[in-house]
């Protein structure tokens, strides 16, 4: 069976949902796999193109059915279904890239192989389904040190969907820019698709999630630097658990905080309002300094919703009350990240 | 089929493994459900007591056959086998009592029905196998706020396997004597053997773990006050996933931390101190106060390896530095731990 990053001829499946909020995965599958993507399927969007509806993709086209498309290789979910479960003209989707032999690559809870008929259809056909969130982590962790060689960054998050994969991609190419050998572990089902690597670690079973961290990063000890994607928020009221076995799993030297402007609430839960950044910070520094010595070195500002001048002033604000550099890797890139880091990793190894 | 508190024949099988660290399940089925329990199986112990082994029990027999034991009801597995396998003559034991059609109990990882053997040999038998850490949770918490008259006491631990499930079924009882509408929730398979409910917590996939124990304290609300099992421990190298989605999931209002005199490292992890407990208190204060106000309102010392001096000791001297009743429920009941959460409930809701 193909891996995940070697097939290049993918279609995108945002059907009846192209937009910035529920587009995730789409969308970052078109910033950071754009020259493997050849079209993104919503037949309500037809003759677009990707970056009409993203903001990202280029002329990647917006096309109205399979048909429209030559030798696609892999249909890519790249929304989580409106409501939860697959709409019926979807299914007949998956069902026709099933019939063309086309890989079918899900990063839903609800895996594709276990419907009856999209597993039927896939064995008669000879195509696979590919379930992200697969896993048959069964391990717990063992708790011994990491090698001294390799650095582990770990990006952490005031809240779900924050950019915390964004920022940890970029921040492994600022570092791979300046000669460092850095490696990317991916937590998540969008990070594993472009990376083609990873594990989900929202979906292991609770005794075993700190452990499959720790191996995640064991199997990247040979890279100097390795920059793990984060989950959710330590005290987000659903998804802490994730969080917390995560970062314990993978006990980072140092931590990149991160945080979208203008959010107040939790996501999806209006009566909650957002910890404090310092409170944040003071929390996941305990928390991660029980394994090894832990400190948050900068900070990732997602400013999509910030005007220019916005952005600027929450930028200059945030550093000052922090004392940390602020950046946003998609206005700036992530060059102060990478400073920071490695000036820190300088400091405490001197 | 019958609710695990509904047999009343039980065999425990600890064959091979009758000693006091890995028997807790057997253990705490002897101190909770002593008349329900017919027989000890370990061939090894053959014409002892239970009370000879484990301390707890009185007479129950320790048998060397099935064939010793009349109208068994179930086999309830009591200890982790040794090395993760069930070894061969376990195999024997377990297909043996199917055959008399009696239901096979077990909590571990690795599910019996998931084995062909013993599927099929139930299947033509007519016998049940419950495998209690199975689960099917599959949502999110919501983060609701629960009901303002059911007030939840949770106890936490500087460690697993420290007595937080003993100290939780005490102090429901002792409330309960108070003439308190007090319930136990059950969060892992002893507690759950026991109670004939719960959630196995640490089985849930990682994403719904807070919901689960969400969930679990929605279902007692109709109690004026519930004891939820903690596990693990917050700061746990490998457990830190289960504490923390437990602890956020729950939103306990009052915790009593647990902890075994004279353990000095996480067990299982010599290379990893313990916690000390005031800066455990001062963690699972802020972590359960980002849900709810929550404070550490008592000590449950498991003082197992103490003489009655050095008890009297240990308790006088953590008492004066936390400035907390300190109480081990075994030596002495609960009822100083009821006091205190009686006290704190009745201080913050005046």
């Amino acid at each position: 069976m193909k891996r995940l990053d070697e097939f290049a001829r993918i279609v995108l499946l945002t059907e009846g949902a192209s937009n910035h909020f529920v587009g995730k995965t789409a969308i970052c599958m078109l910033r950071y796999r754009t020259d493997d993507i050849c079209a993104v399927l919503d037949s309500e969007e037809q003759g677009k193109t990707a970056n009409d509806l993203f903001h990202v993709g280029g002329a990647v086209p917006v096309v109205g059915s399979l048909d429209e498309v030559e030798n696609a290789d892999a249909l890519v979910i790249g929304i989580a279904p409106p409501g939860g479960k697959l709409p019926a003209n979807w299914r007949h989707i998956i069902l026709t890239a099933i019939s063309r032999k086309m890989t079918v690559v899900s990063g839903l809870h609800d895996f594709l192989a276990n419907d009856d008929e999209f597993r039927i259809a896939a064995k008669s056909a000879g195509a696979n389904l590919i379930d992200i969130r697969r896993n048959d982590e069964n391990r717990t962790a063992t708790g011994e040190p990491f090698s001294q060689d390799c650095f582990r960054v770990h990006t952490v998050g005031q809240d779900c969907s924050v950019g915390k994969m964004v920022v940890s991609v970029e921040l492994q190419r600022a570092l791979i820019k300046r000669g460092i050998n850095a490696g990317f572990a991916a937590t998540g089902q969008t990070g594993i698709m472009i990376s083609g690597n990873g594990i989900p670690i929202d979906c292991v079973v609770a005794d075993f999630v700190n452990g499959a961290a720790e191996r995640l990063v064991r199997s990247m000890e040979h890279h100097e630097m390795v920059v793990i994607e984060g989950q959710g928020c330590i005290t987000h009221p659903a998804y802490s658990a994730v969080t917390l076995g995560l970062l314990h799993g993978c006990a980072p030297q140092a931590m990149v905080l991160c945080y979208e402007a203008k959010r107040t609430h939790v996501k999806g839960f209006s009566d909650t309002p957002l910890q404090p950044l310092e409170n944040l910070i003071s929390l996941y520094e305990q928390m991660a300094t029980v394994r090894v010595p832990s400190k948050v070195v900068a900070i990732g500002l997602n400013s999509r919703l910030l005007s220019e001048e916005e952005f600027r002033a929450e930028k200059d604000r945030v550093s000052n009350e922090l004392g940390l550099p602020v950046c946003d890797v998609i206005r700036e890139g992530a060059d102060s990240l990478a400073d920071a880091v490695l000036e820190y990793r300088r400091n405490i190894t001197q």
